[in-house]
């Protein structure tokens, strides 16, 4: 039922709006995840000790935290290189924003499971698979755009090829990971904030401004 | 109390700040969606079927995602065509926002409710009446500015009847699905996910950049 | 602490950041209402029957709804004249959002307490509080802005005043409610959803584009 | 993995993606404040007393939502001044927004230990932690932003370190309570209220348009 009419319009459709949009959905998501992290109940007199036993609950907190704040920066390097956004992109980044949305609960999961050997395997691969899923939809998204031309004209072939290469690598890492997770649920979870970090910070040394 | 002053001002009311409140709106009630997925208690030792007797919870959850979302694109292609807005649209878009807004509190009744066969077809009710509500009004809004003259002048009668059209069927399916589901209230489920499903996939083969 | 430098530098905050975290902080206030109305445990057998029994939680979303709603076409109408804006202004705003950010807790304390005759009372004040004091600081805001002349230069005086009037008389309707309230508490209700419902609709007939 | 390519994208990254971004989990993080305040259980008979009693909730609100405000200015007078931003910038704001998006925990924490005397100087202590966290995190995105030549070329060197030395005071004054609250909990909780406080209301007499 989509058809010539949507279909320019949504040619015409604003980044902007597909933007703030996700911006929002990003930044909700990445917000909503403190609520994972409960007061100990009935800790008053021991509360540091109750503070401290929530590890699994903070580490759960940054490790989440910094996968949305990669999965942002990436969106935002996607965005910046688009002409426009086709009907086909909106699509798929509202499967982006699905998985992104859905995050907050497999990391309650993993911040309630983690230090139980059982169920710790569990909720190390639901995590596992909602990171793999993202980072599979955001590479789609970053092809999709590169073979429907939704890119600046004037942009370097070997420019898109480096950004579709630096898509890749994480996605191995979490397949890798989700493997692992099986039976060692603990290294994992460290898996998982190493490949965030690995996209968060950059490696070479700063070079002030280009 | 409403008068020409407000009048002046909400008709050059920037179209910008109503799309950037009513996205943030749409990406909150998207987002608020997983709250109402919970980590099920005491259940450390079978983590695994617990987490997939959830089922119920993550179709209520891929359902209104995809639900909103497809009002979202469709609210984002009404902005897309308006010139201005005037004092109504303002208000009929408030009633609109009231309804998405709304709906977490459906989709956690269904969720919960889905399992029970006396519940379900209470809770697939008034979720069905939630969704047929939305699509009224989103209806009406895009009616109100094409009777108003806050669409772009040039733009032909023709394609302003494309939309009027492709907004309606939804309605006749919310409308058969609420009695559907008052005898099968999981069929009626299935029905909500495909008229998401068939506002949001585009039909026609992708033709690239138009 | 506040000096020279950054008088210039708020002075020449663009009011769009202000507007954006605005609007940001409207929608979610507005969006959060929801979370306050809580499926019913253990209602399984006749769920319609637990469903309709909460209409005081769909009554105390409607009207925090709508007085939300109300604030923010105000808040909008109000930057609308905005030539620029000051250390001032933005402390003021902060202000009003605390107490639009605070509304949730108040609409949850109503819901909870509105069929409870000696609860009712001490819930709908400090319900009306908490508008009438929005009200205040949205009234202050405004009457800053004109003061310290942040609205253009070409708006016309009785122009100004108009909006000036239109801001008031809710105010004295809010501080008759608090009264009402402590005798009549449904009636108060009732009223603060005729106040905002006052401030959402426009009463002239609609004479298209203007 | 950052190479050349995405240097020279996020050197290019529009500063109003990273604004909106922040923008909206600020908005949200003072927004999710108040659910930290719960209505008070079983106490249908004096709400009055039940509501007052509650007066940590309110403390702690008011207190992390002016620090989130004072945050949130103090943001958009850094952003004021950028020319552009780069990788580092993106990312140090990153680490500023995840801790601005932990502080409805602490502030939880806060509100239901003050008045227990041994919990509250463990919950201050987290508090106060964060709140310096935050405080020297934002103080190093500004000495980033001046290094590393982001800001407007033609900002006098005088005018940054104003600014510089503004975004200071507050740091002592966490650190100075972060002791004082291992003592006296109180003392310092309303020593984080005179801090933001102080970061909030502009001293000097208003003189108008500048």
């Amino acid at each position: 039922m989509t058809d010539d009419d949507e279909s320019r319009r949504t040619t015409v459709l604003r980044a902007s709006r597909l933007e703030a949009f996700s911006d929002g959905v990003f930044a909700i998501a990445i917000t909503l995840l403190v609520l994972e992290i409960s007061v100990p109940e009935g800790s008053e007199e021991d509360l540091l000790a109750a503070v401290l036993d929530q590890w699994p609950s903070y580490l759960a907190y940054v490790i989440s935290f910094a996968t949305v704040g990669a999965i942002w920066l990436a969106h935002s390097v996607v965005t910046e290189y688009l002409h426009h956004v086709d009907r086909w992109f909106v699509r798929i980044n509202l499967l982006l924003l699905l998985l992104v949305s859905f995050l907050p609960f497999p990391t309650r999961l993993l911040a309630e499971s983690v230090d139980s050997s059982e169920a710790a395997s569990v909720a190390t691969t639901v995590y596992g698979l909602t990171l793999l899923g993202a980072g599979l939809v955001l590479s789609a998204l970053w092809r999709h755009a590169v073979r429907s031309h939704l890119v600046h004209e004037e942009t370097a072939d070997a420019e898109l090829e480096v950004l579709t290469g630096k898509l890749t690598p994480g996605l191995a890492g979490y397949l890798g990971m989700i493997v692992l997770g099986l039976f060692f649920p603990l290294v994992a979870v460290f898996g998982y904030l190493l490949i965030a970090v690995f996209y968060l910070v950059p490696f070479r040394p700063l070079r002030g401004r280009t």
